[in-house]
């Protein structure tokens, strides 16, 4: 009965590249966050710490850096796929490589040139796997928090021995939401998907979804959500939503002699409900 | 040489209450973190365990949130206000009292009646101190995130023997802005500031300040945003910053043959600069 | 091409039971963060918004309380095995639910009955997986935070375009522990492993193992770990283990005149090495 | 009515210095988050932006890890003293000086020479305030998690309209405490504190005071665990305390047919009671 090594792989994680462009006076900035990981065959390393196969994580780090100048960052899913590449190309004993890149939002201050404010409205993903000749790109959102007031109900639910919650016709429903979509492979290896569009209108479809489903349950927005990308965007083959359901509880004030029609609500930290769910094509590869 | 009580003070921290207000379609949101701390002669609490002159925490709390109600949040300033006094009138004991608010921003959907998204852009404090018949209100801002990708300088400083670092006439200055400033005392005494306004238009000239001083150190940065708003604002008698500097070094890429004209940086975590400044009229009360 | 429902589930994450033995007037406790997820035929949930299916987080919460009571927490293995299959049996639309379980380590303070203080070393973790008839258990540590000051090298690895890395022969070995070990099936059928003794069992031998092994590379170092657990456990089909390198850095003391061998590092925070490995039995189920 | 700069610092805050002591096979670690901060006449750096007085935050760091090399850390009350000193004396602008140090423990893997675990019990922290010719040490400990399972009460406490909270005879008692003691002056004068014995016997009298009075109230606690060290602790002038009163709320299990006396208990996150005492010598500097 012998014993052997698994599944491994190793990286570097969170290097935080910072890419000006100031080809003109009017700067540009891409704020990454990126983390690469190789796998293939390093049994040597791990068994007798041969390390003659291993590229350091510290060179995985130069090569973040480097590839910001020599290929730039024009969307975070090329620039991740350039790196994926390069490390299955160039580590023979590497078969795969995985990059995974959040990038942060900033806008202009009043328009200036060269002064930006860190935004909110969440914070842009994507991940890259590499596995021989396989590519797949994986872009997504994340702490993406959105609430509605009204327009979201909770009733006729399973009840047994434990439960005590009651229907509701009315409450608010707020989450800190993360989207995962995967694109078709084959858009993905015509390499003429454009990034930035598909980013923006993905992201621009889910919160106005979210805006207009009146809400039976949080399964049923995110389910909406995502038939509404699919039926929109060619290139998406599946989305997955990840979604804490952020409590808020009315607040009884009758002790206080105050009536509360949905107007103060206390926002509890944990627990929290955990909705997780995929919409995915039929034909999805 | 006796032992006795000193300083001492308690409360309930971190009510999360969020009030919403639907007396037409169109909703409105004041999502707040609410602490109150009450102080005075509760030496019988401490020395003896007698708790007869002490309002629990746990009636803070009902407040806080039957406050909301009661008054409503027309501000985060008026609704501190109001919750102060109450307890120092309420209270036989208490002498003091200090409440401090978080208020976190949403912007509507879409123009959406009552679905919201977090924004970015900082988080707003106030603090009230009400100390017998004095009145203090402080508010502020911050997890203001900003940069600049030029227009910084950092040279001609202070040489000793540990000093390693070079002149630089170009650099990112980036931090993560505090600033918290005191109304006048009259001013708040009349009870007609415009908490909404003064609070909008002060952090508009911090960030455009922000944007247009060339800078030569954080220092000088800070000390010309303070400047403006005490210009412009005369409801205010001093303000204070800090500021991380959060550094974004230049990656050295020649070891790959690659220049690295103010293109690639790497965001560093720690340590960090840290920069506090105050900013006052002579004659602030 | 129809769009459909994918891979979902749905739980109440992060219960914070607590459970006190107060048999005797020495008393016990047991401090978890508890977190349940159902899985099966929720489509009507996702699709029409029907929750006739649904057994709400606020049941599956009110479970984890009720069951520290009925049922106690001898051990989080056996608490969570009691709650997963609860689910999977009581609910008819769950085809499989899976249990997620830390538990914070205290320590008596002086010996006394009912007085404790956090100890470190670690957070328990455990997993548990019912899906029908087949259950898994995935016991484990995270945050075990250890450090080696010498005993570890780093040389002769794959050199390409971007390294700049030098061989090291002595350096600061540091990370930041998260392991997890998974029983074999049939131990957890027999209903007789002592999960308290293996999980004291398992934590020591890594710790020790971390300390003994002569260490060329992390991988290295987590292999000896893995191999040693699997050689004296039997109950153990495989391990994995993911571990941060936290890099010290040797400061460069020569511009103040000082040298520096191996006594004053910096300790960064990002980037970080992250090394991922599983070692099994070739057998394992 | 000039504008003018008021209370201003700068320096460079959480240099990690880890110090490693390697004189024999036995190997000794300090393990440091260090933050420095000088004040004086730096008009010249914020309005004019001339750095001319001004020494720069990156050779405070620099300062920071040459002096763990040349002056060691025997205490980080010793260490922070000397960083503190240096800064006045030998920058000109300086008329104060300010130096934090938080220290994380390790202890020993098996009784190894070199290979360690981070503990837990707390963070050790110190601040050295220099200013002109005088010296402040103030010592102390946080993040040191607390719990009493009995022995703790709370009632007869003052009711106004807005309490709804019963007496209770017997409830837990939690606290991540912080504790800061402030060194008589001529004690720190003297250069002969045993910082370490203090510091050692300190957090074990706060320890062993928390788990052996029976409380009415944390404050109680807190005044007691204040007034024993000021007893048996002649060096310390005076200690404060600030503790969050980590609410665990009793679960009701009656409507599962259960009942709970004292067993199950949800951990809260917020709100949370904060209380904060001093404890003082009447002739306390």
């Amino acid at each position: 009965m012998a014993i052997r090594l698994g599944a491994n792989q190793y990286g570097k994680s969170e290097n935080r590249v910072v890419r000006v462009y100031r080809d003109t006076e009017r700067h540009e900035i891409r704020d990454l966050n990126v983390s690469t990981a190789l796998r293939g065959d390093f049994a040597g390393a791990h068994i007798s710490g041969d390390q003659s196969d291993v590229l350091p994580t510290d060179s995985q780090k130069n090569t973040a850096f480097a590839f910001a100048k020599e290929f730039g960052v024009r969307s975070v899913e090329d620039y991740a796929l350039t790196l994926a590449r390069h490390f299955v190309d160039e580590v023979p004993a590497a078969t795969g490589a995985r990059v995974e890149v959040e990038e942060y939002a900033w806008e202009r201050i009043a328009d200036h040139d060269h002064a930006f404010v860190r935004s909110g409205h969440g914070v842009r993903t994507a991940v890259v796997d590499v596995d021989g000749d396989d590519v797949q790109v994986i872009a997504g959102i994340k702490d993406l928090v959105v609430m509605k007031t009204t327009g979201s109900e909770f009733h006729g639910f399973l009840r047994d021995r434990y439960t005590t919650l009651e229907d509701t016709h009315d409450r608010i429903l707020a989450t800190s939401l993360a989207a995962r979509w995967r694109y078709h492979a084959p858009v993905v290896e015509s390499g003429d998907v454009d990034w930035e569009a598909s980013y923006a209108a993905i992201t621009t479809l889910v919160l106005e979804r979210f805006s207009q489903i009146h809400s039976l349950a949080l399964q049923q927005t995110l389910y909406g959500m995502g038939e509404a990308v699919l039926e929109r965007r060619a290139e998406v083959a599946e989305i997955s939503f990840s979604a804490p359901n952020k409590h808020h509880f009315l607040v009884d004030l009758a002790p206080f002699g105050l009536d509360n029609p949905g107007e103060v609500f206390i926002a509890a930290d944990r627990p929290y409900g955990l909705i997780e769910a995929t919409v995915v094509r039929d034909d999805a590869s």
